[in-house]
């Protein structure tokens, strides 16, 4: 099989720019002082040519979380017992979690996919149970995925955005859970930057100092185990990366491929959302930035990918809830661009030329 | 008249702490890493306490706009001709300002309190027209108004909360409109500050470099004949202010004194904020502060008040606008205090202590 026959190396939709410019200039006509609505006027023009309407609309975001778990939480990575991923996943069903409250509050239909979790015969309602594992393998010793499981994972990336366009969804968010996650996500990160892991580890769910030292060891005894396998993206992703790290990957390309805007959420999805910009570049272009959370190596990860994120509140809880509170914003700027009146509609005087 | 007779100087009603601190033990307990919700929590913590309620909602947001002309026009510091201002009132009416719509979409009241613009015949319906004076007096040769016109606009702050009050709101939101209001609020604020022209001085509505130059020039005149005048808050709102400068200061000491937490705008906002908690310190805690914007002065302002603000989207429009695209980060905030499970609800493993 040469390169060229994966999926995600298939074309992405080109962003209408036409419409982009058609935009731009109603932004200048609109009552108000030239860029005085800031990031909003960028973000409005962004979407006209993503979804080559004028005056775009989002009207049906949607939301997969996608679930995993990971091996090299036995090096004693993360703060909490792995067991809280599966724990979590139930709260999620429950309401309980931030997430859940989020997208109820906001009507956004969230849909659950567990890629695998320590619990192979686990079996919740209304959660898509993939297994492609008992979670990964721990890269500290060997790939965290086979070849199998690493394209099993992306291809269940591009089956949610199948099934979010198939519900008509206008903007497609992704979230993640999986205890060990950052030290998965920031592993992979570095491989794909050639960033330390002193820059990038952080506390994840609370490391306190000797606990993200001991994080940043783990990775570099990673980095330095794979090297050789580290310069194609495909590859780091399948040895450092996660089931759900994967399927994100996957989602933003197929994103891109099928014409909807990806509200890429912390620093977990912005490093799957690197690799997916290193698997196929001309996917960059749908990915819209939620924000910039606490965690140190999200703010370099956004630097890479030259991210304007929208929201900086500190943020570092990841299952998409800095995706979710950007939502609004992303909500009211189209509509900002779309129900403001002309200077001539409202018989305002414009600045003199 | 002592100054004590003032109603700005009567006690404003003290914050919960009681009751904040139950909050901040229930954000402990809440399905995340604990600070995991970053700036969210904070909030959240805070609205419990003004509130006096452990669970803190924001269901009825209500916005007044307090729009007024100025003198100091005449010298030349605006991008925009002056009859802008009652141009821009109709606008509002007609739903094609950037707050009509943000307030439309959102379902917040907006109300529009005229104080005085320079057509005094003017006749709006459901506009209030207090026609205090044809606009302000020019500040560079005189005070921008009359001992009464101050008291009057204060005043009018305090009667738009009442109202408010009367609607059962709970978050107030003040906006403004005026041409020529960034060099009042600019001459304002380096009076209670002793900060420079230069340092607070930005482009407003679209100045060119010579414009800002032009405008730092007309502050420091201004400053120069007053500086007798600027020692006590009120006479430097007196001199330098503005009808709806003074509106916004009288409406934020009046929330706190009617306990209702108040959300401020943009540069024009904060140096009214400003000048409230130099006329009573106690209104403070009843300040959020909505966004850092795009003006220079506006964020060494929210240093001066030492503000944490929520968003900072390059904003500089006024009106109320980034208060209004606030409005729903704070509502989620308060839902994702209330509705997200505890540990123990969710049976999700706490890290071990």
């Amino acid at each position: 099989m040469t390169d060229t026959a994966f999926w995600w190396q298939n074309p992405c939709r080109m962003p209408d720019q036409q419409m982009g410019q058609a935009a731009q200039q109603r932004q200048q006509q609109l009552t108000k002082p030239t860029g005085a609505l800031g990031d909003l006027e960028a973000l409005a023009i962004r979407l006209a040519a993503l979804q080559a309407k004028e005056l775009p609309q989002i009207n049906q975001p949607w939301l997969t979380l996608f679930a995993g778990d990971h091996g090299v939480v036995a090096e004693g990575v993360s703060a909490y017992p792995q067991a809280v991923t599966v724990q979590m996943l139930r709260n999620f069903l429950n309401g309980g979690a931030a997430i859940s409250v989020l997208a109820k509050a906001q009507n956004i239909p969230l849909e659950v996919v567990d890629l695998g979790t320590v619990d192979l015969h686990l079996s919740l309602p209304n959660v898509q149970h993939l297994r492609l594992g008992p979670g990964t393998a721990n890269f500290v010793h060997q790939p965290a995925m086979s070849v199998e499981q690493c394209q099993a994972a992306l291809q269940a990336g591009q089956a949610a955005v199948q099934r979010a366009k198939a519900n008509r969804a206008d903007l497609f968010l992704a979230g993640e859970m999986g205890i060990g996650n950052t030290t998965a996500a920031t592993a992979l990160a570095c491989a794909l930057t050639g960033l330390a892991p002193a820059q990038l580890a952080g506390p994840g769910t609370g490391l306190d100092h000797s606990g993200v030292q001991q994080k940043q060891a783990v990775i570099n005894r990673a980095l330095q185990y794979h090297q050789d396998q580290l310069e194609a993206p495909l590859q780091a992703l399948q040895c450092l990366g996660g089931f759900e790290l994967a399927a994100l990957a996957g989602a933003y390309i197929a994103c891109a491929q099928m014409g909807i805007p990806a509200l890429v959420d912390g620093f977990i999805c912005t490093a799957a959302a690197l690799c997916a910009v290193r698997l196929n570049p001309e996917c960059q272009p749908w990915l819209l930035f939620a924000h910039a959370g606490a965690e140190q190596g999200h703010v370099l990860l956004l630097e890479q990918l030259q991210a304007k994120p929208l929201l900086h509140l500190g943020l570092r809880l990841g299952e998409g809830s800095g995706a979710a509170l950007a939502v609004p914003i992303i909500q009211l700027a189209c509509q900002l661009h779309t129900g403001m009146a002309t200077f001539a509609e409202a018989a305002v005087a414009d600045r003199p030329l």
